[in-house]
């Protein structure tokens, strides 16, 4: 048990009372194992509903990183190399595993966490023989990881570059609702979901206890991903776990109503640290904040709320991380905003 | 929902109430992500003591495929090879994820799910130098893959030429709870854990929704095991979902009464079986069973239950599966031996 | 040096003199690195034109291991296995080359080195769903590891199999020149190589310092296996070295009197075994032979000769292996006659 | 067959002479396979000798991409990184070979093709728990991708800095040679190989036909290397081609005075290039040049001599490289040099 309040992350407690109350009233009800279950099969059309598309192939898997490594593996060969952001989760936070598949992640430097065609055509014209890697997919993340928000134009000009230079586009959506219910979002999930390839929906930062949707736009690119799936450890033999968390988010916009408060209560806490004077080292767009603190103000915050501290810029301050959630209670942003300004 | 009265599997229901009731008293406790929550510590300690192995390293991962590639991965050199029975669950039910992972399995004729020493030996003579794999750890199932359990002397003499030959000797306990608990069984969890190098203790058929605990009984085996399990995808964000489990699963001895259930059903099972007449292919001693039943028997059993024919004998019976687990009602075994009784 | 004259393998001596002197005369002419000599591209022409498949892709390689783990790696998802004979090179002498680029080897029974529809039948029918790995190939070899060799309809039967249930075949042709040679051969290059989808030639065994061709008999099957080559650290700067020695191999025939001698010698070997009232482990057809002969035997014969002792039948007797070559001399098969005669 | 003369690169032509002679001298000794002949086993001796270390192990391979996979592969676990220049051969050149075998890359940028502590550290200061890899080597060439030389102050600097942290200097000496007998050189063999962990001896690029010799200054780093040098396709069976040409080139200092000739004629060349009034992108130190010249100058002089364009640095002017070798004739850089003063 912490005794702060914790900004830290989006994945501090447990899941949305919906999916624990689906859980129990399901518990006794005997289900074939490995995603064939009830659950699984009718969350899986709910989704295919959801981005309009009945042909999407949908897999759940119980985590981003395996999701990361489960698509990219799965679709690229062996000499096939991935294009991602120099800030990347595949190329910091997942401990190489994308290498550890046989596959080179080619970096393009970010600008607010975002990637563009400029820097993707770079990768492609520099990659001219078999003696390097071949490009072959895209990879991004919306919200990013400094929770900024393409918007419909951004992607549009990716997803178009994608097209016509035969690279796979894959969308990391680990934070994807965040991203769709943000002000600042001009795509719907369909829209979306139009542009890429392959993408998912998390759940483990959005109310579940875990799980990403993964979804294939066309069947033909996840001919054998069953096997891959099981090959690689993902398979769930009650796979109904994942099924009904699912079940319970996309019934009756339930995933979107969680987000959307995570979204609120970032943007009243932002508006309370700007209030307070402080400036921000990224504009906020969803449920991560990058406020720039000074160093003492940090200090006194962290007796009573636990955050990460991003970036020291200098001896006096440093941009520091705040992340709201579905969880987040709004007695706690008010409490955060007090201690902020009665310092 | 299925019309059938299940006995295919011990996977078919959720978790144990204990355990959902403690994930939702718990559930808006703001907790460490990724296995550093209070309830994932104190559930290794539980662990620890309950092997009486202080300093045992525990590590919690999502299912027993997960487990295998893992362990095995992470112990052998990739020219080195694990042996394991020629029905063993890495040779034959996981889609070749130790192959994936780059390691050879070299296989010993079971008798009855089991593998000795003179088909070890056998292996390990006939490696010879480097044009073939260095065999380097011994796999077994405890119980097997057909529902057959170690006794201690068996167990004794493989741990002993193991630790004479160099060779690590692996445990996959996926039925751990069923063989501890068995009227065969002669070994304690601690007796037992102590002739292993590395085993794991399974959740995922014995009352969890998913689980299975990793102990390393050398710590010096799991260095750098915890990036290993974040490179293949298997670090959990909200590891607090593994460490309840296990929390309740090892309090109050709520794992082994949860197995001598499944086990008592498969008893009264077996005996009703062998009662109406009919015999086994393998001897029972946990809770799957393998008897052996007319055609006809069969379809007419399939109107009212669920199982798998294993092997067709002849063109007049088949071997089949039943299996019984903690959730198995006495009232369902009672209704198939009364089916059994009247055709 | 050795004292002893050696019949232990194929590759005992350096290189036949054509290869030497053609080395030789070449070698300050300045040629493209990586396979773009002149030398290749003409060698690659003459093997195109000796098969009779203007269409097929032909790469050069160092050895059979790596040709081995190259196409099987190449052509196969990760999910998907090969099946092998359990005396297959790729099972017993690779030091786990496949499973370790992530390959699961599905094993045959074999009838004197070879395996037949039966057996590879049963495999497939045993794969049934993702829950294990997807049979994808067949390989074998020809000659076979333990010097037999299969015929027309032996290897048509294999073909048509596998042309029907959309299995790759793969023919490893280390010592494919004795097995076109054989006096029990019905097979010529071009109706040898029509019969599966890749196959290679190989020099290493037959002549050459080193060096095996690879031949795909489709193009679409080699699509990015340059980039594979170069990846797996197969791809040699001066790869001129392996043009310039199949050049001298596939020019007036020397690629196949080369075997002849190698299976003339054995003959003539054989025979002397023979009439000296010994008796085969496996009935001579290319340049392997098996003889049984007495220990003591052995044990003198091995005062002149080199050469391995395969098993240990008894106290009494064993099966050798004895191996000639295109560098055998005649003298010193008469030698060996005589030794065992004069005992 | 090539028009123009080449400067392209050092590996145009075939080996020296002597390595033939002794090729054709020693051709039909009968030799034990897999690099246990002869000659393989005095050329570590010689090698050991003048590196002065008679515990170190040295392995024989086919080229420098094969080397480098196998060394950092062999030494590192499978969340173990490997830094390297952003310029280095296993980052640029080998088609992802290093993350094929499961591990990444991480990039320090280079100053003239050399790496330094500031970047190393910089990587090291970075890498803080297991969601990120854990660098545990360091990468670099001698000489570099830029034809530049590591001094002794800076490589010492970097090996103190290795042994100081934990990490493996493993140094590609594909082009040791050249390095050791430069002008700017101020480090013998046994110097330079006292700095580092492991490194090899390169004689592709070094008048040899193929070779590098992987030198494990420390035997247990070697342990088990066999094994991974058949498990990689890179164990060779006729061994002796490997062992004939350093023993070769290891005799009467062959070695060196086939790269004093390289670098004589890179200086001749630089300084007729100087003389004739243009500049160079960077320092001439080896076997590799880079001046700058207008493009009709380069298209002229490409009517005789072919070489590669570097970087085009606008509309009048590009970087070419020129490389001069073991086999390039004076009488090719007088020709050269008199074209450029005659356009």
């Amino acid at each position: 048990m912490q005794s702060q309040i914790s900004f830290k992350n989006d994945y501090s407690e447990g899941a949305h009372l919906e999916i624990l109350n689906l859980l129990t009233q399901t518990n006794l009800q005997q289900e074939p194992g490995y995603g064939d279950d009830t659950w699984s099969l009718e969350a899986k059309d709910m989704i295919r509903a959801q981005i309009g598309n009945p042909d999407a192939e949908v897999y759940f898997v119980s985590g981003g990183t395996q999701a990361n490594l489960l698509v990219i593996s799965h679709l690229l060969k062996s000499y096939e190399s991935v294009i991602a952001a120099d800030t990347g989760h595949i190329q910091v936070h997942e401990t190489g595993a994308i290498e550890n598949c046989g596959h080179k992640i080619n970096l393009v430097p970010h600008a607010m966490g975002k990637i563009d065609v400029t820097g993707i055509d770079k990768v492609i014209k520099a990659h001219t023989d078999h003696h390097m890697v071949k490009p072959a997919m895209v990879y991004l993340s919306q919200s990013t990881e400094l929770g900024s928000i393409y918007n419909r134009a951004e992607l549009e000009e990716i997803s178009n570059y994608c097209r016509a230079n035969n690279l796979k586009l894959f969308i990391d959506g680990a934070r994807l609702a965040v991203a769709l219910t943000s002000s600042e979002a001009d795509l719907t999930l369909p829209e979306f979901a139009e542009l890429c390839d392959v993408f998912y929906i998390g759940a483990t930062k959005n109310g579940g206890l875990l799980g990403e949707a993964i979804v294939f736009n066309n069947a033909c690119d996840a001919a054998g991903f069953p096997y891959y799936l099981k090959q690689k450890g993902a398979l769930m033999a009650k796979g109904r776990l994942l099924g009904i968390q699912f079940h319970a988010l996309f019934h009756d916009g339930l995933y979107f109503e969680l987000a959307k408060h995570a979204n609120a209560m970032a943007r009243k806490l932002a508006e309370g640290i700007a209030a307070a004077g402080y400036g921000f080292a990224l504009t906020p767009e969803s449920n991560q904040l990058f406020p720039i603190l000074p160093l003492q103000v940090i200090t006194a915050l962290n007796e009573q709320f636990a955050f990460y501290t991003w970036e020291k810029l200098d001896d006096e301050k440093a941009v520091v991380r705040l992340v709201c959630s579905w969880a987040t209670k709004e007695a706690d942003v008010d409490s955060f905003i007090d201690a902020l300004n009665h310092r």
